[in-house]
């Protein structure tokens, strides 16, 4: 907690955006630089974030009938290599024990990107029939992915996620799983993190190594950028041949099941600073503020201290009887205009201000986070505090998600014409989401990428009969997609 | 899920303690071996257990005022050089990351085996002034440390865990601190694992690499050895010294911060099995039981089938509406016999059995997994089984610690004469708790060591006045302790 008022001044996000973010997570304390090359250490301020994620996303995951387990961070080198396309995409990209208990190993572990190679190793021993399927596991764990240019939250060697990981008896049933875990992700994102997302299918190019077919969800971020939010991979049959995955079916004959799985990460810790930050700091979507209601008592001569503080506490405990998380400021030697610029910088999503004036007529005033000037404030009896607190809280939340799908409308531009396609990628603001006719071609797609950066983000499921012609070659369109620069 | 019955018995826990405890986890699905040697997979009924203990004691930890946070899974290797205890302690165990990104590392980094260090370094930038303190910060994470000889769940070379880390201005407050956490953990496990306990200080010999004092509880398991199931060190200044975590007193002062540690790990799982398993399988703390109770449908006829399954799911209903964990065992091909020995093995502390007799009457059998033979089976009334059952769930939840409680008083011997104090040692059944005076010296300590194989668990905490000799030497006694063999 900040004792004192800081020097230096946040970087406007209109100025630096990638400054401005840093800012943000360093000063509102939710992570830090650690002494290891692209790890950080997630403060309490930023875990607490990841504990509310965790709590609802594992409640809606369990729902769907998976169930938590756990299995070793470390996986045998040969098994990555088991998958052609897989150890392809990850090889490059591991952290290699070669040492134990002061000896070197006969054979190096791996320090686990991704789990599907050792996962399949168990099912492959658990799963004998076709009534132990299908079997859902998913697992709450670190990984870690050497990467070369690493940013907050974003990309770090190590990061948090769950990976569910699942096998079935028919190709239908686990791509049914594959879009279930799509849409767990979309309406969690969109509805818990206010984060409007579009949703669709990756090209081959942007595929999880080994998988035949990776669904995503994308966020618009502030800067024009899109960010990955969550994927989802529909399997086949490629890791069950190459680990022996097999079920006897009710006809007696011995088959390989079908797999999925689909993971979110630390990452989103990422998507909630840049989808909702201002230039005053955090702006925390109440679902997942540790604190969504400050009191901040204010007075000056000692005798209206005594009356204030009493306002204050009796307010601050009819907001916690409430189940409202909240949080009474006493500190002292600081000024009511510190404090106020502290909790907007932490995000927390409401601000109570009780003076001596507010005690005697009975009323205080109320802050919210997700306006500014004149309409950020407003007043609110003392004796119904709670309620009036709880009714902005459910309009913050949707207001949130109201000004990012805003931003996100604003900036997604439809283009038939590559040139203005280029200049719009190579201008200032990131460029924003393009949504274009293409070829579905490998040609078009690297074009795009070595002239502008932009990379296919997301094939959308639905509308896919296309008329027009492709942005590139000009030849007849097969898909609909979304292209843009991305994190 | 065991879909028919297994060939393989149990072996009998007076028979082999060790072979029955890898049967019940094997068996019960807690756990799996994986193929990387000494890592153990935790399969979901074994996480489920896990998730319980997390849920609850991060309540309880959350409470005493630390909060969640996450460190880097990577240490550099010169951090664990930094304090000169902590690296002979840990340097012979960890398991080094030489390589990452296809690149050998300039300096290696080690797996944590434990993060003092880490936190210290994090600790030592974000404490300035006393104002800063204390600083309580809680992580749940996997640990590793290099095992030459592992066993599921007690001794496994990755396990997890929580590490709570704690600053503080004054010497007394972090011993204050240090013994907070360990009553913490006592009522715990006492309460919610119904595990019974002895509680107190290690001796030197047998404290944290690091710590001035380590405080301990241990269990006492079905053979009649201690298990050490969680630690609360009093670290001093040891840590703040080796990594100069300092802060600014009121007169203005630099002075290096008191610090504590303490943790408990999935180790509490073995315990959990030793501690309360019988022949038949798991018996579960109706706590950490992810299914409380099991509703089992039994008929013959066709036409008593429709009826059955109805009650059956009404019961189900009821219990689930009452906050009870229930579930209904509708699979088909199995006999009743079959379904009671599974849910018997995997510890499910209430079992209501329906038939057609039952639903005529009205009534149920309810059978509990506390108690065997007629004793463990009587009638309830469907129409109040909810009340019922969580009648019977809060006998069993004390009556297993009860039983635990006299098998612990039963097995705990006072000796005043070494040669009758190793003959037990050295017979069948494990030894149990030695209750001995002891002149504190290490030479005494290794004797009993060398010659026993047991150990001092712990200087109890209370009545330290000492009017007895020391077993071994017979010089006057300095304390009193608990011996015995351990895992």
């Amino acid at each position: 907690m900040a004792e004192k008022p800081d020097e230096k001044k946040v970087t406007p996000r209109s100025q630096d955006f990638a400054a401005w973010y840093n800012d943000i997570v360093l000063r509102a304390e939710l992570a830090d630089y650690s002494p290891v090359r692209g790890c950080i250490v997630f403060r309490p301020d930023g875990f607490a974030i990841w504990e509310a994620i965790h709590d609802e996303l594992d409640r809606r995951i369990k729902k769907t009938g998976a169930r938590n387990a756990y299995f070793p961070l470390f996986i045998p080198q040969s098994f990555i290599q088991k998958e052609a396309q897989h150890v392809e995409g990850f090889a490059p990209e591991v952290a290699v024990v070669t040492h134990g208990g002061g000896k070197e190993l006969e054979e190096p572990l791996i320090v686990r990107p991704t789990s599907e190679t050792i996962i399949n190793h168990m099912f492959s021993q658990w799963i004998r029939s076709h009534r132990d399927l299908p079997m859902m596991v998913n697992q709450w764990c670190n990984v870690v992915r050497w990467e070369m240019r690493t940013r907050l939250f974003l990309r770090t060697t190590e990061f948090l996620w769950q990976e569910g990981h699942t096998a079935h008896a028919t190709r239908e049933e686990a791509e049914r799983e594959t879009l279930t875990m799509l849409e767990v992700y979309r309406d969690f994102v969109e509805e818990y993190l206010a984060i409007p997302l579009v949703v669709g299918r990756k090209s081959a190019a942007e595929r999880f190594p080994g998988a035949v077919e990776t669904y995503t969800i994308e966020g618009l971020m502030g800067d024009g950028r899109a960010l990955q939010c969550g994927t989802s991979h529909f399997l086949g049959q490629n890791f069950s041949k190459a680990f022996e995955t097999r079920y006897l079916d009710d006809q007696n004959q011995m088959q390989y099941v079908w797999q999925t799985s689909w993971g979110v990460s630390t990452r989103l810790l990422g998507a909630i600073v840049m989808a909702h930050g201002d230039d005053q700091g955090l702006r925390l979507p109440p679902t997942v503020a540790s604190t969504q209601a400050v009191v901040v008592p204010i007075w000056r001569k000692a005798d209206e201290g005594e009356k204030v503080l009493a306002a204050a506490r009796a307010a601050f405990e009819s907001l916690t009887q409430a189940g409202i998380r909240a949080r009474l400021d006493q500190r002292e030697g600081l000024t009511p205009g510190f404090k106020f610029n502290d909790w907007e910088m932490r995000g927390v999503p409401v601000r109570i201000e009780i003076g001596p004036r507010d005690v005697a007529s009975g009323e205080a005033v109320v802050a919210r986070r997700d306006k500014t000037g004149p309409e950020a404030k407003s007043k609110a009896a003392l004796a119904s505090i709670a309620n009036s607190v709880s009714t902005i809280l459910a309009e913050i939340q949707k207001n949130l998600y109201t000004q990012a799908k805003a931003a996100m409308v604003a900036n997604t531009r439809k283009f038939d014409d590559y040139a203005a396609f280029k200049h719009q990628m190579e201008g200032e603001g990131g460029g924003g989401l393009a949504d274009v006719y293409w070829c579905g071609s490998a040609a078009c797609e690297t074009k795009i990428r070595d002239e502008t950066k932009a990379t296919c983000r997301a094939i959308p499921l639905e509308d896919q009969t296309v008329a027009g012609k492709c942005l590139v070659c000009g030849e007849p369109a097969s898909e609909r997609a979304y292209f843009a620069k991305s994190y």
